[in-house]
Formats: C-alpha cells, structure tokens, sequence
C-alpha cells in the first residue's frame, strides 16, 4: 500500500506518512455501502438532520487545537488564516442546519386538482429529494472550509446525502483528522452507518468518480483537475453533475474618478487582498485595470509601498511553488511590463516573494492571461478617457471569471455605472462594489460561482442554494395523505410552500 | 441545397418539400446573431417578456387552422389529439407568463450587511438571469407542445434567453410554419431581433449543439439521439448543460386489492393510456405488473376486450414503424409469453397494430427491457403474496423512468403503501395514484423528468421550474441602489422575496 504523506511548506520536506492510498476495490466498496445508506439517510426528518449538522459544527469547534495543529504543518497557513477557516466550516454545518430547518430549499409545491384550458388537473404535490450518493473532491488551499470539513460535504449532507470525499495530497493528515471527527459525530447520530467515507490518492479520485452508485461530484480545484475529472464523467454509462469551481482571474476595474479620489487606499489594499492566504485563493484579483495619468500612478506608487511589507508568503505544495516561479520569473523577462516586487523571498520551503506586472491594455498579451495561484497580480494601465471600451476590451479578453469587481467614484456617472455592471454581470457570478472579491461571505445570497471555465454550473457552491445541486423533484399525483411527505400534506406547516401558485410562508 | 420533407403516414408518401437542410455556415450566423440579441432581450422587464408570451399564445390559437390542417398530414395524428395539443402549447406560453410576472423564479434575495460569527457580512443581493442561447430540439410525437412551440422555447424565451430550434425531420413544415407564426410576434414587440431562428436538418443539429455561442441545449427524443449530443458537448472547449429527456418504461404496479376492486377497469383504462397517441409518448405505460391468479386474469380479460376496440393507429414516420414491427414480431416469436392483439391492422402508410404481451416476472428476460415506441405494453404476471418484494424485483430490473404508478385498493395496507412510495421515488420523476401516467398537466407542481436514463437532469422539463435550467445566479455585493435589477432595491416590490433569510410574499 503507497503511503501518503504531506510536505512542510516551511522545509519543503516530507512530513511521516499518515494515510495509505485506497485501493479500487475499496473505492466501490465505500460507494456501495453509501448507496446502501442512502434511502435511510435521506429519509432522516429535517430535524434529525439539522441537529447531525449543528452535532458537527461543535465537533469541528471541540477539536480546534489538533485540527489547527496538524493543517498548520501541512499547509503552512498561518494561526490567524486556520482559526478563520474552522469558524467558516463550523458556521457553515450550522448555516446549513438552519436552511434545512427554514425548509424552503424543499421548493414544496402543491397543485389542487382543478379544471385547466387543457382539461382536468389531477392533485400535483412537488418536493425535491435527495439523489444519492456524493463524492466531494477536497481543495489544496482550504483545508477546512473547501475539504472534509467543507461547503460541498455541509450541503450534501444537508440534503440527504452520502457523502465520499477524496483528501487532498496536500493535507491527508487534516483530511484524516476532519474525517474522523465527522465520522464520530454520524455514529452517535440518527444516521444509517456508511453516511460518510474518505479515500486517498489520485487514482482513487478517478475511481471514485467513476462509481456507477456516485450520483454527483463537488470539486474545488484546477482547470486541469476538473477537466479530467470531466472526461471520466464523460466515460461513465450514467452521465452525473460535476460540479466544478475551476479557475478565476477575478477583474477589477478602477475608475478614473476612484483613482483620483481614493488611490493609494486602493492601492494598500489591493495588495493585502492579492496576498491574504498568499494568494492561494480563487477570487484573488488576477488583472486590475488602472487609469493611466497620475491618479492611476498613485494607486500603483501605493500598491507598491504596501508590497515592501507583504513578506513571509509561503505556498503549499512543491507544484504550486514551481508554477508560481515560473510565471514570476516569465514576467521579470517580458519587455512589455514592469515588475514590481516585494523584498525578495529568504529562500528553504516554498517561500516565495509577491509580485505586481504593471502592463499596458492595447499591449495585453493573451499568454500572461491564465491563473497563477500565488500572490501575484497584474495592473493594466488604460486611457482614462476611454473607460467603458477599455473595459469591454479587458472583459472579452479575458475568461469568464466566479467575480468582478469595480471601484467608482462617489458621484460616478449613471450610465457609466450601468454599463461596467452590465459587462461584469456577464463575466462573473459575483459583481463586487468599492470592496475586494477575497471573502466569501456564507450566506441566503450569495453566489461562488460563474460562467465557464470559472464554473461548471449553474448555481453557487457557497450559501444556502448550494443544497440545490444535491436535490432532485418528485411530484406525487393524486397521492394519499398518508404516503405524502410532512412537507405536502394539507394543513398548516411551519416551511414556506406555494399552493395553487400563490407563495405562503408557514405559520412563523 | 437539400430539401427536407415530410412523410404522410396515412400513405408512406414524400410530401412536397417545403424547407431545404440549413448550411452549417447559416447555424453559425444564426448563434452568432442570438449571442448579441441575448443582452437586449435578457434586459427586458418581466413585463415585457410576459406580454411576448401571451402575444405567442395568442398567435397560435388564432393560426389553430392552418397549423392542425399541416401538422395532420406531417404526422397522421387525428384533429383530437392536435387540437388539444395545441391548446396545451398555447396553455403554456400564458402560464409561463404568469411565472414571469409572478416573479418568484427569481429567486430574488436581500442579505443586509450585518456581523457574523465569520465576521462583517457585506450587503449581498441575488438574482437569477438568462444564460444565453439555448437550443432545443424539437420532438417527433409533440408536432406543437414539445416542438418548435413548446417547453423548452417557451421556458427558455420566459427565462429571457433567444431559442435556436432544430426542427424535427418528421414535421419540417409545421415547425416551418410554428416559427413564422412566433417570429411574427417577436418581430412587433420589444424584443432585439435575432432572438428566435430555425434549424434544418440532422447535421445543423449537431453544428448547433457545438456554436460557442449556444449555452444550453433542450432535447426531447431518444436515447440514441440524446447521447449522440451528449457525445457532442462532451467534445466542446465550454461544456454546456444538456437537458434531455430520454427514455422511459414506466412501470405501473397493481396490487392484489386493486385488481380484485376494479380489474375490469384497469384493464380498460390501460389500453386507452398505452394507446393514446399510437402509444408514441414519452409516459406511455410499459410495464405492468399484474398479479397472477383470476383477480389478474380479470385485469387481462378486459384489456383484450378493449383491444379489440384499438384500430387506426399510425406511426409517425419509417424509422419508429419498422422499430415497432420489428419489436411486435420479436414478441410474438417469444416462447415465454403470450401476445394479445388488437385487430391486424389495415396495410398501407405506417399503420400498426397495438399489442399486449403477457410474460412472468421471474422469467423476465432483460432483452424485452428496453422503450417500444408505439402502442405496446408488457404485462408481467407476478406472485399476488409476494407484492414488495416483486415490486421491488421489477423497479431493479428496469432502467430509471419518468413515472412510476400505483393502483392500489380502497385499504391498502399502510405499510405497504409507504413501501411502494418509496420505491417508486427512488425510479421516477412523478408517482401517480390510481391514474395512468399519459396526460402531464402544466403546473406550478410539475414534475417532468426522472434519474438516468429518463433524462438528464436534476430539473423538470414541464411545468413552472422548468424555467430554472436556463438561468444563473447573480450576487450584487454593496451595490449601490441604481445599478441593482428593480427586484433586489430596498422598498416594497410586488414579487416573493427572501430579506435576511425569512421568506416574504410581496405585496400582492
């Protein structure tokens, strides 16, 4: 059996092997016992299952020291960025907990037979239940709020489902930990046995997706993972959801007026936002467009004194430390940018130093246009008197992206404002106003998600609608009370439903 | 150029031609041209669109005439059953309407800034908007409501995106004629032009479902058909979703009571719903369980009788009469169970004779388990003491399907009851009680679809949610006031809307 060990950041040396990689066999097994426990998870109460979910938030918050400890040395994240994360991922099992108990994720719908312009209409009672078994593909650069412990396993859960996740390399020790600490809150839970199960290794991934009993997959990751994962997907008899958050370059636009009015502040904290988490993060802002002239200068002269403090950046495995060198070091030698820098990096681990392209729009060359995980950014300069097509021509040149983000002026033109919101709303999936696209607020509306290649979805795998990709409708025609779920029977309940096409809220 | 034309069935006769194959440089145009109506028309007030929809409706029914008197000599199908169709494509466009003003579809949601155990939580507000370009093609057995008038341009257009239909080769003059009737609407109301073009032909169609510019595609037709586009989109850089529906048996059990209650009935009513429409529907009945013994035999006994009375049926084109012949003679050839007949048909055009075939559930043979499209059903004899677990041994054997229904007695065992519910969630879209699954009414509470490989979805393709396939969500984070849609500013609106987690109804 290959072990699998993680890699200090800090000494780029292996830490001790913790976990062995899951054999194909074992693989199926774990989907076969999940597609088993399926029909008796799903048929838990929402009670039962919100009070599974708020279980495991107390549990991720019981075991914080341990948890911090271990991810800690396998990622190299400092205290402040993991205790963050843990309250994110305990938050979110609880937020989750309160979506299944408000009820409405149900989209519980009743019909009462009635006469139509095409004739009789039977009794028609909708409800969405769960599809079955999930597998979730932890994140490298969360190793609580995007892995075991994460979005996808809270809202699959949440809605009834299975869940298998797939640890990532980067941290099977945390992978393992989270594992064991969900794992034990199921078993002293209401839960059917085999709810939850882990598998290690890349080849057991690809096995696990390719699982006839697997119903959908939740991937935070690479373009290139994802793509993979896809064409397994594409191979299976049963065509599946994959639902994939894939790559992002995150466009900020600044306004002439914002420049003028406020661009060293922007300039500071485009920079803490380009590195927080060492800008391991998908809604790092990848490409900002700055005026040229002095206004815009500002911005960059500030940007530029707040990188002399933006140190101590660390990456978290060997393959992304080397792509991130390769593209600094591609840009130090391009002839059509500048580089601004922070103070160079001491060297051991995967220690790297922040850098800033500074570059010109009508220049922008399409091969610096792709993702680079790191905290790396590029500032193009455009003509301040050309805002809305300049806008338009860095839009379209680049990928669709999970944000947008545009900083204007207090007393911005109307039609100015329309028209750079319109072009973000057809980019992005979230439109960021005089603020920063890092932060992903877990809430009723947010949305983490976008057009291709930033997603490969049409919803959001942050928030409460990301219960929606693990659900799918029935509709019961003409049904006894009794066979009816709680939710569709006659009478008052406590969950919003719509009845005879008119929304109603429960008795709350 | 080629031509394309229809085929009488009533004869087996080419009809003139009446439309040629559309070049794939044409398709091409026509995306192109949809991607740059797609914002204009997306930014239509609800009302606005409502109106085109009613406007389409009521364009329909004023041109029922000339549509019934084309769509009858395309596909052999009586002035009943087009006629309801029509009312039925009609019925949609205004329901769909009223989903439109209605404006829950929406999804509309306010978060206000406020503090969170994850920290300060910006203002985010969020809404679903139009994806783009959709394709949807046209289905051979619904001339108008799964054609060029029906869900999928309905759903897709109400959703705000421009609609591309591949028209089906076995009625090219009525979709010819169905789109000048919508495109007449269109042209004298808001929307951009472009929003609406015409296909032609089996290579458009996959040259369609490859346009960068199409952004979902909706299929109703076979399994065949539907994993050939399915191989399509899997070679496209951008995957798109493809929503389509496939394939299904649906299974109908009968329990002992029921069969003892009202056999005679059943047996009656069987026959007319596996031949409603020459049995070429997407819900036709075609398996069913039928307990051995004389309560079973009575159920038999009057499906023969009513047998007799199914004449006149016709298939709608060579490909699905020879398949039904082919199937019809392979069962009659069988050692391991019995035809039961209507009268021979008539010789000439695609006329056939419907056909019941009795066979034992435990000796089942996995090779008559596939869709029939035509007027037969299978009607497996089972052990009257051993309800569940026969139930359960036929589900299993059968693929997924769009409907499972129950006829069961007056005082059904509880238990029993739930147990079959269940099953039947677990293999279908939509349980029907003591019905029959033909007939799928246009509601809020529609459920239209089922696991793999009755489609290819988590979502329905009639009905209100329908419209949900061909939207995306948006989050505005801090925005000012202005730039938002009307449906997420502060104040009083008159759709449902979910304000920091609690579900209101509006105004109205």
């Amino acid at each position: 059996m290959t072990a699998i060990a993680g890699i200090d950041p800090r000494t780029g040396d292996a830490l001790p092997p913790v976990v062995t990689a899951t054999a194909t066999a074992d693989v199926a097994a774990l989907a076969t016992a999940a597609a088993a426990a399926a029909p008796k998870f799903g048929a838990l109460s929402p009670v039962q299952r919100a009070t599974i979910l708020d279980d495991c938030a107390d549990a991720i918050e019981a075991h914080r020291g341990e948890l911090i400890d271990i991810a800690s040395r396998e990622t190299g994240f400092g205290e402040a960025k993991l205790n963050g994360e843990l309250n994110r991922a305990a938050y979110q099992f609880r937020f989750f907990a309160e979506v299944v108990r408000e009820g409405s994720y149900l989209e519980a719908t009743i019909d009462p037979a009635a006469a139509t312009p095409m004739g009789p209409r039977p009794d028609l009672r909708r409800i969405l239940i769960p599809i079955g078994p999930v597998a979730v593909f932890g994140a490298s650069n969360f190793p609580f709020a995007f892995s075991v412990l994460g979005g996808d396993t809270a809202s699959a859960l949440s809605a009834g489902n299975p869940v298998i996740v797939k640890a990532h390399d980067s941290h099977p020790g945390t992978s393992k930990q989270s594992y064991d600490i969900l794992a034990g809150v199921l078993e002293n839970s209401a839960a059917p046995k085999d709810c939850l199960g882990i598998v290690y290794g890349l080849s057991a991934g690809a096995a696990l997706v390719a699982q006839p009993a697997i119903k959908a997959v939740g991937f935070t990751g690479s373009l290139t993972g994802g793509k993979a994962l896809l064409s397994i997907i594409n191979d299976r008899d049963e065509p599946i959801p994959f639902y994939g958050e894939l790559s992002s370059l995150n466009p900020v636009v600044i306004t002439p007026a914002a420049a003028e009015e406020r661009g060293a502040q922007i300039g500071a904290e485009l920079v803490a936002s380009f590195t927080v988490g060492s800008g391991q993060l998908c809604t790092k802002p990848g490409f900002v467009l700055i005026p040229a002239g002095a206004a815009g200068d500002a911005v960059l002269t500030a940007a530029a004194a707040s990188l002399q403090d933006a140190t101590g950046h660390l990456l978290l495995n060997p393959g992304i430390f080397n792509s991130y060198v390769t593209a600094a070091e591609a840009l130090a030698q391009r002839g059509d940018g500048t580089v601004i820098s922070a103070p160079t990096a001491q060297a051991g681990g995967f220690a790297v130093t922040p850098v800033l392209f500074e570059t010109r729009l009508n220049e922008l060359d399409p091969a610096i246009i792709h993702e680079v995980f790191g905290p790396l950014t590029i500032a193009v300069r455009y003509d301040a008197q050309d805002l809305l097509s300049c806008a338009a021509t860095m839009f379209d040149a680049l990928p669709a992206s999970l944000t947008a983000t545009l900083h204007t002026g207090a007393d911005e033109d109307h039609q100015t404002l329309t028209a750079l919101t319109a072009l973000s709303a057809g980019h992005a999936g979230r439109i960021i106003f005089n603020g920063y696209p890092t932060g992903v607020a877990v809430s009723w509306a947010q949305t983490h998600g976008g057009p291709w290649p930033s997603t490969n979805s049409l919803h959001t795998s942050v928030g409460a609608t990301a219960i929606r990709r693990f659900l799918r409708p029935v509709t019961f025609q003409d049904a006894p009370q009794a066979v009816l779920p709680p939710e569709l029977r006659d009478g008052e309940v406590s969950i919003p439903r719509r009845i005879d096409g008119r929304m109603r809220t429960g008795t709350e």
